[in-house]
């Protein structure tokens, strides 16, 4: 099997109370193919400039990533981000964006990319989320993320690219504001009734919950006392939700989806305990293992 | 076993978008003994006015729950709390306080009170809670919830009135402030510090998680699409939670508190689905373990 994430690449320049990095990699492509190399084989798909050198390109092929559909925009620069978190690490405070060539992206896809059998469209915009889909028309399973920008000034081509996938991974705030329903479990109706047949919210340290037509599955976040660097958290739940789901064998199913779910949780647990990719760059599978199974423990209970 | 609760007393006014309703009865205490009544004998103290009927005592006699010492202040009112919830239900609006009698409570104890086996101090000044744990001294299990109230005014008293109690019940955010650590693992083990094995992080909608000295385990908020009026949610998921422990024989382990997490869970899903006591003064019990078991459904996954 194989997956292509479309998103952004990205140069992040992170302060948390527990430290700082000026410029490291990351971009929600990034953080996804990262965890989701674990567990299939992934293509990236996104712009950057002169400035994305072979140690970039290293970290990715590292892991195995096929980075030959990375479009390198002469004179271009590469997105960067720069931001910083408070005491409670919940909030991101954007200090600076500087699309770059992210500005100007249009999506275009070799055909090794356009066969994957699974596509994320990562957080961009939803007119481009529709070109890749339709691109990618082989794909039996595609998720896309999205965020209050679009919902607020490109909500009707936003809703047609929810109608095209199989799947909406969001915030659960952007699920509530996306449908204007409060209740998440109504919101997250609503949406299926949109087209998608799975909806993912995520809900920050909370965990995440699992909407689909046949039922209900929450888990919590993995408790870490080591917080350090919540950048990429999102896109690393998606990258261990689709890789493993990618990675298995046969059509998706219940069981798949919550085992899917646990991956997510867990990838996502990984990247806050560094900063950026350090943590999720150079993990064992063991330790992947024995984290799924520690959640596992974690949110089990016996019948009375 | 036996249980005690201490509490408020209380006629709610109470407004949301699904309706509205004028002095029902509430408070933290009645909440609480009707959601335990359903597992083990409850009594209930605290304080009423001449407005208290036998209707209210009935509701709660229906139960079987012992209301003797339910102490009645003659020529006073009850406690009176008005209040409205916006569209999304998760922030209470108090339009009207009124504490009458509950202003100068002082729990008085009958001797079956304080021969309780497990007791629970809900939300009130901390040198009462004080005072009931010194009275019930045979108690094995005695568990207290506070508020950002007295953290802010009697926090001296609360620390204290913590070291004396085997579990605290709160809501994440008042572990948070309580002990100045927004890493919720970091902050429940300050409580811990604190002297009580057990704290239990109540996160609303998104459920709650258990903190020992032996692990974490964690529960999503059941998920409803008709939510009427979340007043008193929390107080029944802690009748649940310590009804059921103290009508299991045998010292509290790990495995039990996961199950009272459960039935905790369950009960405050109930609460919310009418207004007041609604719902939860008429069930059965089957209703309530059908829904324990779709809890464990909707929570349950296979390792890889």
């Amino acid at each position: 099997m194989a997956l292509t994430v479309v998103g952004s690449i990205a140069f992040d320049s992170v302060t948390t109370p527990f430290g700082e990095r000026e410029k490291m990699l990351g971009g929600s492509a990034v953080h996804f193919s990262l965890a989701a190399s674990y567990f299939t084989d992934v293509r990236i798909v996104g712009p950057v400039g002169d400035d994305f050198t072979e140690t970039e390109l290293g970290l990715l092929e590292g892991r195995e990533i096929d980075t030959s559909d990375i479009e390198r925009v002469p004179g271009g620069e590469t997105f960067y981000w720069k931001g910083s978190y408070g005491f409670d690490l919940n909030t991101a405070n954007t200090e600076e964006t500087r699309l770059n060539v992210f500005g100007e992206f249009e999506p275009k896809l070799s055909n090794d990319s356009a066969s994957a059998d699974t596509i994320f469209l990562a957080n961009i915009q939803p007119s481009l989320q529709r070109q890749v889909r339709r691109q990618c028309s082989s794909a039996s399973f595609s998720a896309l993320d999205s965020m209050n920008l679009w919902i607020e000034t490109a909500r009707d081509e936003l809703v047609e690219a929810i109608s095209e996938v199989e799947c909406v991974l969001v915030n659960d705030a952007e699920i509530r504001q996306l449908t204007d329903q409060p209740n998440l479990a109504r919101a997250a109706r609503a949406v299926m009734e949109m087209g998608p047949e799975v909806v993912v919210a995520k809900q920050g340290e909370y965990g995440a919950a699992l909407f689909t037509r046949k039922g209900f599955f929450a888990l919590p976040g993995f408790p870490l006392e080591d917080v350090r660097d919540p950048t990429g958290a999102g896109d690393s739940f998606a990258g261990g939700f689709l890789g493993y789901l990618d990675g298995e064998a046969g059509t998706v199913d219940e069981s798949k989806l919550r085992r899917a779910m646990a991956y997510g949780t867990v990838m996502a647990s990984f990247n806050v305990e560094r900063f950026g990719t350090e943590r999720v760059a150079e993990l064992g599978r063991d330790e992947i293992e024995s984290r799924l199974e520690a959640l596992r423990a974690m949110t089990a209970f016996e019948g009375s």
